[in-house]
């Protein structure tokens, strides 16, 4: 008795394990195929306080916790040695499901927010999205 | 003892679990912080032919088979409806451990080889590389 009730304990624990697990094989290959890459590229004006740097870099990192759409973020200011910059300081990559869910983003009202919030300090943007295709 | 030898399962396999567990905080986190995205965009010039961009993105997603460094690629074409691309079509996104990795990569014989292939046909691009610092 004691073996099966062992044996029932590993069996409901191994599927449960197998539920949670986000890299769970199946999910995770779907997720990628589809999954769209909003790249957005800053350069601020000669103008921009430290201080206001800091408050845009925050308005956008707040904005996972208000879009749900939005599945990550990833930021950080260009380091690249190659020159190519364009002057583009700061880079913000968000990633979504779906093309749909980045047309909801889009005019969602705490990107509109947002927006207000830097329009004034940009001197240049670029902005890219793409559904990952990479095999 | 049947109870016993149940706990003593699940502690087991709670620990390992746990140890297994990529999403587990503290190594997901260590691991968030400190890679490196280089991000590449591509305006080609008009007389670049489909089967030359095919060529093009065939070399560039042979990239991370040559060299270890490169830890994660997507790449696709824009699809933004926001018109702030300045005529860049191709998104790359290369993935390193670090700034180190990335400083590997610029200058090996691979990345060089897939320049003389590319670079005839570029009209503009845009380089910018971040190490990720969203929390």
């Amino acid at each position: 008795m004691k073996y099966i009730l062992t044996f029932v304990a590993l069996a409901i624990l191994s599927v449960t394990t197998y539920a949670h697990n986000p890299n769970s094989e199946p999910p995770t290959k779907t997720m990628k195929t589809s999954s769209v890459q909003h790249v957005v590229l800053f350069k601020f004006k000669p103008e921009t306080t430290p201080a206001k740097l800091k408050e845009i870099i925050a308005a956008f990192e707040a904005l996972p916790s208000k879009i749900k759409e939005i599945k990550g973020l990833k930021w950080g200011t260009n380091n690249s040695p190659e020159d190519h910059a364009h002057g583009l300081t700061h880079a913000f990559i968000l990633t979504f499901d779906s093309a749909k869910d980045r047309d909801a983003y889009l005019p969602h009202p705490a990107h509109k927010a947002f927006g207000t919030i830097v329009g004034p300090w940009i001197a240049d943007l670029t902005v890219v999205d793409f559904a990952d295709q990479a095999k």
